[in-house]
């Protein structure tokens, strides 16, 4: 199933001419200078990764009214290098149209194509392990959808998208009261206030809080920056007592690391970085000089 | 002179409340949990970086109607770490304003500081250079604006901002006329068509393409993946006979090769990785517990 | 608790804006007969039912430079009448701002107020049953937000706010595949595809087809068009066996019949129709003659 | 003539993309689940009453990439109920687009579908009346010209569609002059003022008023909350002395009392529960099982 | 009276944000050289004319946190020149903020007063007739609220503001049905589409016309392009058959010829050059040198 | 080269959108009376002048969904008077949407070819003199863009678009320091902190000021109010010691004295009237009447 493009949302294409509208505020002399004669480009791969983002390059050439054809696929690894260029696309359209587009298109790809090859390798670390690899909050403003987009193509998962999607109950949101409300408390207000369609996640220090929470009745509760360790014999213990709550492991936890964090017991682990300290895969486009 | 802030457009607001729209599509019910009562949070800066986005962060909690106290300046090198954590401002408000500020406002901070950062420790590389360190256009789609600030913070330059801001005429003007114009002819009809405000500039490959762009009106001539020798002999014969016109050297540069572009023949230095694969300066925001 | 208001997303205002650039496109000949000077009105409730929308018209008069104070407190059942007329706020600003907002703010108020009374009006028919009664998505294009916020005041709970917030399996969905695709495949790919923070909720027919989606990982089970002894025994059977599973009766459930559906073993009674089909509650504003 | 359709401003199906926008703000699950092969669809009428909404519906599939086919006509009284359905269209596209419509084109359909009915009702008690049954601005915010259009298509008229559109004197106006102002100054400022081309309806509560307005130069007089004999004298008195001001009936005025309204010297009845307090049209959407 | 301020719509400070967007569209290097520290400056009148448009530099200022006292009044006719400028307002706030408002600020007064002017000079040649001085929708795009406005501070009117405000019927309406549908048919059709709050003006050529017309229930005939003697016997006998309907004169009337247009059985005249061919009054804005 | 076309930012369609919306906010009764039935029509010419606005009139009826064959071409001087009109172009679509665009595309029309003609009048004027005519920023608010086309067409030049462009160090600059802050420090500041790719205009008042910022880097002079005997000392001199530097004329400048400014050693002539005080070229659209 190859379905990520169908979850974008069917306004989308106002992202596009934002981005467009922001890139090109008033005249365009260059696009000017080369006209709208039809010209034939190449996007061309030039450092390994997963290619991440089709649908965003599609509708950038879309609204410019140019056309996409991809040679490789969404989710692929792509063997490249500076001295090996690997065509992945084949772009037409009007020349200042494909001009205007180049750097948005390639901005786009090379960003998704990177956090998705990042999310790649690790979960090629944790091999079979059955869990989630998600990734946080942590995005680019204004970017987040494209970047969890990414992610997903490279084998992870989204968790919550905004503030709308699920409650987390944090450290933040217990020091707000200063002490005088129990973690189980909010927990239970909180299930109280969502929809029912809503899950409720909290993070929690140590067994007790998880136990508290969970009987309080979060669907959720994240054991925040436990060692390995810790978090097996915590994790194991809840799971116990609390088959239905999904364990989710964050903080601390690296590429190197994160083996030990994958536990029979951890349904989630939550990784921020990947969505940041991603290096790019690197794209250019060049007109075909016929 | 520490001008960034009054840089910004006076409409750059409605950009946070975009992003906010985004990231709080329907209800929090996070923020009913705690309500409006007024707290007092701190952000922590978490590794070492220099401070940048200050004016971000406080347009993003003056939206949400709180105020921002800052400790640490903008543009200053922070030292600090996972177990050093650093004050390095106050926030106050409501309570659930605060927290529908929080993430927004640390990925406004982490990136535009991570950038900074590498922008900082390029500038210390090359030392005493005149010259100017650019980005490119190589930024994140609709965050360009928030990058290229924390290239300035960091001691870098923007390059053009849009492509209504400069012309620049690449291989892929040329190869779109197969040949057919010259890139004499090319840059005459941008100087032409161009207002006598904006700048043209000509990527060159050689010598002899960079003397007939300059001949033919361009402003600056970018010389394109040469390596630094090349660069040495052709800079100085192009400064010595066009000592007008601005001579940028981009492609294949280093953080390890950078000195030796850093030539008193060249200009600007131009960077696309200024703007990617930086690591963030991670910061949190945690309320006061009284 | 009463935080209904701090539910509401900080860039709400914006969509004030809007409603009044629709109601004004151009000049405003009645609000220049008036002018600016201050006036005062008072909201007079004219008929029964809960107030709700207090937020709402604070937002459409702050909006305009005007200040609002509440007399009644929302959520408040107002015995009114016609003939009794009841000051719930009163209202002072430039007239001419005063009269621009009246219809706006009336509307809204009005509207959000027929909703929380029905909804109130329903609950109290069930009575002391524990589970939640909630809304739909048949809410009035571009207006569900303020709908769902009635049915909170009202006792209430609103439901997915949108495609984004939960996943919701029907009949359409597995009809679009013909047969070829059973419930629990479609179910174990929707647990697959969707972050661990969303629930996926099935519509089912049946005991068996109940049973097959618990197994499959549903949150939720929509026991859609069931008669009240259909689903006594349907959906204890389910909670006997699927304990975690929430269980939500839906479908040609009136305020006659609600009762008998309000059962120990159904979390959950969503209702169409508590968005829509709803008496307004009446307000009216005027201008304190002196 | 059936030409409410093109009444639409050119420009709103920007409104159906507003609505689409907030209905799916990120990723959805649910439509990458059942994939973009195409499917068709039925729209299935559930309860009697007065089919309205066509454009809409057109707009929102047609935003969406599918195609609608109407068995039956806008305006038409379709004979439906929960037993017999009726389809009254069949739509087809993106299986994905079709459920990602579904909710939008049924919720913007059965309630403009009610509104036209509840206008087709009245009309069918008022008999061969020739004057207008019109609405108010007591609409949903945002959702007035739905509204205003379903009371077209079920034969009533639409009364002023803003504040820029006409001006309207009420009481309040006089009110915040505190008596310092006659009506018929108001009147006469109001005429100076706008243009030529609006025209100024006054409010009145009796002969008196409506007599010194009509001299002043009133297009039209609202007799407002007048009992049916009052409404008769007064109406006529003016009718006979100002044969040019239009004659409008409201308050007070029920689906049962509306025929004592509805004189010959009466020119218009409004009558602002017909854009609320309707019962909707029943209708919904099927995926054809093939 | 002065209360043209009161006619802009509440939400018109949108439009001041996005004209400052337009002409900021990024960094400002100009206003970050000046920077932040509070500044004094004179808005100079330089030339002859009504000033006009007060509110909306008033907006512009108000927008970048900048304040401005008047000198002069709206409406008020300045004797100035190039030599003997005028001081008409003071504006004080942060340097940079200033001067960001500047450019918008003049080019909308100098507009808005030209316009002014005009519409007081043709209002002067007409001396004491009674009718209106109508504007037409000749306005710039984008700009014709500004420019009516201007219209009616030079002491003319507005005529309708946009197509949804008032149905003219014109020879291309005529035309579009190639002579199948009679001049009395479409006004009659246009009356029963149109609510009553609305009015039919249609434009004619000849007394036929016109009486056809006014039968058919046209609020306001317009005689298109007729001569000065035609022109008072046809509106002599229009006017004495039907002394309710508005006669409007339009088409080659000039500053030279008004005189002979404004009969006493003419109530509009109108006027599309009265925004279009208009001169500026200059206006210029300089930082007191302190 | 006739690319004028190419220069407009490919998302210039949604300014068209919002004059629409702007123009139509609500119902459009006299569109409903004609109908979508096709129709013909035809663009006039009825005064002489340059045709400019082409791609304007495109969009906007493309966006109604109607096409537009030209006659003649943008740039072409056309012969025509009220007496000999001149089809232009003609116009395709359903004939409720030919009239809803009529006035927007004759507004876009008539003003752009107005701004044209008075370029190329001036053009004229001043014969085969090399240098760049240019426009100014005293554009109509909002319809800069247009404007500066216009001027395009007619020969001219557009200056700078906007604050983001270039720099352009002016007295209020100065004064806002003072007196503190010489210019060669205001220049050098600005050197530093815009991009490489970005030139530093200068507004002089003598030759000393000129020789000031020319050492300091600047890259245009502005010459203002010089009289053409100063203007050619001062440009000499400068021009012969800062042959890189361009010298711009302004101020005081009429279409009888400007031969006289245009001198060799000037560069740039740049009048704001370009922009202003331009009588329209006088354009209509009628149907076929077949």
């Amino acid at each position: 199933m190859n379905s990520f493009d169908y979850l974008l949302p069917p306004t989308w294409h106002t992202q596009v001419e934002e981005w467009l509208r922001q890139d090109i505020p008033s005249f365009d002399v260059g696009g000017a200078l080369v006209g709208s004669a039809p010209s034939t480009c190449h996007i061309l791969c030039k450092s390994p990764g997963v290619l991440a983002g089709v649908p965003f390059v599609n509708q950038v050439f879309d609204y410019l009214g140019c056309t996409v054809a991809w040679t490789d696929k969404e989710g692929e690894f792509l063997e490249a290098s500076q001295e090996h260029r690997r065509v992945v696309a084949t772009v037409q359209g009007p020349t200042h149209r494909l001009l205007q587009g180049e750097r948005l298109a390639l901005n786009l790809l090379s960003r998704c194509s990177g956090i998705a090859t990042k999310t790649y390798q690790m979960k090629q670390v944790i091999g079979d392990w059955k869990g989630k690899l998600a990734a946080t909050r942590k995005t680019t403003p204004g970017f987040g959808l494209v970047e969890k987009y990414g992610v997903l193509v490279g084998g992870g998962s989204t968790h919550r998208m905004d503030l709308s999607n699920a409650v987390m109950i944090k450290d933040n949101h217990l020091w707000a009261f200063g002490g005088k409300k129990s973690l189980e408390t909010l927990v239970k207000e909180a299930k109280a206030l969502a929809p029912h369609t809503m899950k409720v996640e909290v993070e929690v220090r140590n067994l007790e809080e998880g136990a508290a929470a969970a009987k309080a009745g979060a669907d959720i509760i994240m054991l925040d920056n436990f060692d390995p360790i810790e978090l097996k014999q915590t994790s194991s213990r809840l799971k116990a007592d609390f088959p239905h709550v999904l364990l989710e492991a964050s903080g601390g936890i690296t590429m190197s690391s994160i083996r030990s964090f994958a536990l029979p017991t951890i349904d989630v682990i939550s990784q921020g970085s990947l969505t940041y300290d991603c290096k790019i895969v690197d794209f250019s486009m060049k007109v075909n000089r016929q």
